[in-house]
């Protein structure tokens, strides 16, 4: 599901109540209802939203009464700064991700434990706790890169500075020709085309045939 | 701001479209409302909502027009699982942060870089990786948080994994008594106390006076 659905979703306080609800245990419609304080009947508009929607689910149990359940596991992260708003949302990876592809972060988790409790206690003790840190470190880097931005701002007029700093970001990698990078950028040809050759005036970057890169 | 308040602001699609457009530059209302296609008045509606949470302000320039940027600088992370949903709100932290502080995390950037362009180009590049590492890393901690609690929900009542996985990862950093593990979980010390019982006849936690601990 795409991160303006889930927001959409997401943006209502009794759904929110709900899908809280839910996560602590499966619930029938009643027990919702009272729960939160609000009708059956729009407990169940709220349920038939988040099930279309691919979030909970319903099963019938033994006396036939049906129960609501969170089916889905996903993450969605909101950035806003004055240099980017944006929203992703993603699915949780597999055991088998592979982190040592990383260039910037190395991860430091035993989950080869055994399968008795107290190994299981100790790895989710870990877990919850490499979760703290990710997120700390994410509000670092945020930090980090509205400063560079700010940077970047005091080189060029404040209306350039995501453009030019994309561009130099683009760059930083590899080189690369004015298309690709109106394309990356998602920005228009002659705009991208004229930002290169005010950073080739101030010699910041330099063009090798069609391609631009970084001076060093 | 409190991430309820942030979700409500961002449940709405042409907010989510005001905030695009001021973090591409700041604009006039008149701007807004030509490009997203919304009458002034609702944008003026919407401006004044993110205005009074604090994620936007306005300027006046030399010709007397009023003009809105960000003025926010925060992070959102959702989290939904069949075992827990959770919303937090977040301000970039300085970057005096010490990272040095976490236990399962390393981050290698270099950020003593020069003051110069080229310089600028590459640390952005650089922090625009990891962020990109750290979310992949967030995603593949909650798959396998997820797991965890799967297997824990193989020894226990579907039911009670949630609560019997809170009191055991909390003793797996160490002993505690079971009025602490109630305030710390959120739970009524009568279920709290019965559950710790239950994990002593499995043999799992030990009780030393009024201390409970995991046995190893």
């Amino acid at each position: 599901m795409d991160s303006a659905e889930l927001l959409d979703l997401l943006g209502n306080e009794n759904r929110r109540r709900i899908l809280r609800l839910l996560a602590t245990k499966p619930c029938y419609v009643t027990e919702i209802s009272e729960y939160i304080g609000v009708s059956p009947k729009a407990v169940i508009d709220h349920l038939q939203k988040l099930e279309s929607a691919g979030l909970v689910e319903s099963r019938v149990d033994d006396q036939r009464r049906k129960y609501y359940y969170i089916s889905e596991n996903l993450r969605l992260e909101v950035r806003l700064s004055p240099y980017g708003f944006g929203a992703k949302s993603a699915y949780p990876a597999s055991t088998r991700l592979d982190l040592t592809t990383c260039r910037h972060l190395s991860i430091d988790v035993n989950h080869d434990n055994g399968p008795d409790l107290s190994d299981l206690a100790k790895e989710l003790n870990a877990l919850e706790q490499l979760e703290r840190e990710l997120s700390m470190a994410q509000r670092w880097v945020q930090g980090r890169l509205t400063d560079v931005m700010e940077k970047l701002g005091e080189h060029f007029d404040e209306r350039d500075a995501r453009l030019f700093g994309g561009i130099l970001s683009e760059l930083a990698d590899d080189g690369s020709d004015a298309e690709s990078l109106a394309r990356e950028l998602d920005a228009p040809l002659p705009v991208v085309a004229e930002a290169l050759e005010k950073l080739a005036e101030q010699g910041v970057v330099e063009r090798v045939d069609d391609q631009w890169r970084l001076r060093s």
